[in-house]
């Protein structure tokens, strides 16, 4: 039969190669996501943190500069603080604000607020054409009236268990996160996987797709068109790439962080609470150490995020990549600095013709 | 170009399949090895555990049952017992012994005897044709007695880094070994990553190759044709593969190890250090639970793994899983029972030449 490039995922998603964009919250993204979309591939929004009027503005704003599909990337879980360790997690963050020179933190607990029903809202009033989800499965009247309205749904998933549950639920692909990937991992439910479940993409990706029928998007560590070729003999219909595009002309992340990017290498990473209380995985970097080495338990999620939001936003300021969160895959070495969204696409498709022959 | 199925490699160590087996330490596998290597892959003896005069048997058994070339692994690295915390560690262990039945252990320190030198004595004498090694490179003196032997040099590295050392010391060839694979982690120093350098197999495989010459094999989550095409993909020569065939009819494990691996899924297995004091992967059970649970921590290779020796052998006599070493990797869920060697590869094979078209 062959490995064709053009996949049924193509056709369902309406898009010329079979490639996501991760949604990347925190990273100003419209650009990249557009450029990505207007190359072939399936841009994605990274919303997770965006409140909805910004949602609304950003959606606005890609449709501006596209006319292609794209998506939006939402975390789907309970949002609920837990206050009840706080005040020990902000002493130990303290000291890093003092670090940073900035304002210690007031007492007392945080709440989080939770835009995901304003969130979810949006998008279906704005038909956007793919809502992803990481965290979890949307909720089930939400997935039926986004089906209602034509949205085509994406969920992330790092087990056979999660992508048969995606499945079960009605959704119209699944991204299969290798323990590769870069950022937050997947996995549904922490407390029975407390650093996720990590799984290398070598052995889910198969494993999946024997057991689902719904198109599989392989995700971790896959930055060129070797990965896409592997990707598509494992079983998938397509990759999801977030770190290759982090240093892309259009990416909006951070200098610093793509400097860091830059330099690391597949050793560079770890998997860490520290900086949201969900495990996710970055470059070591001062503020992961000083973490762990304080030996305090990170809050949970969105509890730990939250309170080190500051930290976060100061490092970034003074452009000091020991203090943010340098999110990044496994496959650093194969970065590229500062080429079009557009070229990286044509890139990968042309070395995986080649490679097919 | 294409995807070619017999790659250099083949023709570097005379083999009809880019397929090796993996050196399985402690598991009987004279017959499994001898199999590969009659069905057209590299079978490999694992014997880092054997005494010379064992090794010597076995090569000598490996002869009459195949005239096809085959592979012996050992383990690299220095053999020096710690014993400052036995007593500790005794004491926990000693619960478990309870619980098998079996004597308690006598105070005071073990001495774990030291074979290497010997054991690659026997594989110069006896021409191997291929020696391969994990936790890191021959010593040089041995290196350059087995190159000029014409035996052909294997490492298992885990990183771009160990990869290159291992290049420049003159390997014939590198095992690639993500973090999907079974066993012990190949990493040659841990006490730079306590818990082995864990990289996906999708991520390690492109990184080493752009920075070797030398054929490189792909290990990690490896179990069927499509793995192998993938291997192939990212630039790999061949494949390593372990797990695949441990349920194999020619398989020395353990019947109740093979139950393990059958009933298991990719969720089943940590890295954990608590059966040799290095870091490796296997399925979850009551030792590793008991050990984790204890808080000690395990002392280091190869005092860990001889402490625990009784405790496994014991429960192996019992065909208790709960307490053997039950190393696989992250694909388990792809295994197959009792499916001979031969026809394993010839699975294997008809799968790539199926994908490749």
């Amino acid at each position: 039969m062959g490995i064709q490039l053009t996949t049924e995922l193509c056709q369902a998603f309406n898009i010329r190669y079979p490639i996501f964009l991760a949604g990347m919250a925190g990273i100003p993204g419209v650009k990249l996501a557009a450029a990505v979309s207007n190359a072939g591939g399936l841009g994605t929004l990274g919303a997770a943190y965006m409140t909805p009027e910004a949602i609304r503005k950003a959606v606005h704003e890609m449709r501006e500069l596209t006319q292609a599909p794209f998506g939006v990337n939402l975390f789907s879980t309970r949002l609920t603080d837990d206050n009840t360790r706080v005040d020990e997690a902000q002493r130990e963050l303290n000291k890093i604000r003092d670090q940073l020179g900035i304002a210690q933190a007031l007492e007392g607990g945080v709440s989080t607020p939770n835009h995901f029903a304003e969130q979810f809202a949006v998008l279906l009033e704005e038909r956007v054409p793919v809502i992803s989800t990481a965290f979890g499965l949307l909720p089930e009247s939400c997935l039926q009236q986004a089906k209602a309205a034509g949205i085509r749904i994406v969920t992330m998933v790092t087990t056979v268990k999660e992508a048969m549950l995606a499945e079960q639920a009605g959704c119209d692909a699944i991204v299969a996160q290798g323990s590769e990937a870069g950022g937050h991992r997947g996995t549904f439910d922490i407390s029975e996987h407390p650093m996720g479940a990590n799984i290398g993409a070598m052995a889910l990706i198969p494993q999946i797709v024997d057991r689902v029928r719904i198109p599989v998007v392989a995700a971790g560590g896959i930055m060129d068109g070797r990965g896409l070729v592997a990707a598509l003999a494992l079983g998938a219909q397509g990759v999801q790439m977030g770190t290759r595009f982090l240093t892309a002309l259009e990416s909006g992340a951070h200098e610093a962080y793509k400097d860091a990017l830059l330099n690391s290498t597949e050793e560079s990473t770890v998997i860490t609470k520290a900086f949201s209380g969900r495990p996710a995985r970055g470059i070591v970097n001062a503020f992961i150490e000083h973490w762990h080495d304080s030996g305090v338990e990170p809050l949970p999620f969105p509890t730990q995020n939250t309170i080190t939001r500051d930290i976060r936003n100061a490092a970034a300021e003074q452009s000091n990549a020991a203090y943010m969160s340098l999110w990044a895959g496994q496959g650093t070495r194969m970065l590229t600095n500062r080429q079009k969204a557009e070229e990286i696409l044509a890139e990968i498709v042309g070395q995986a013709n080649a490679i097919l022959g």
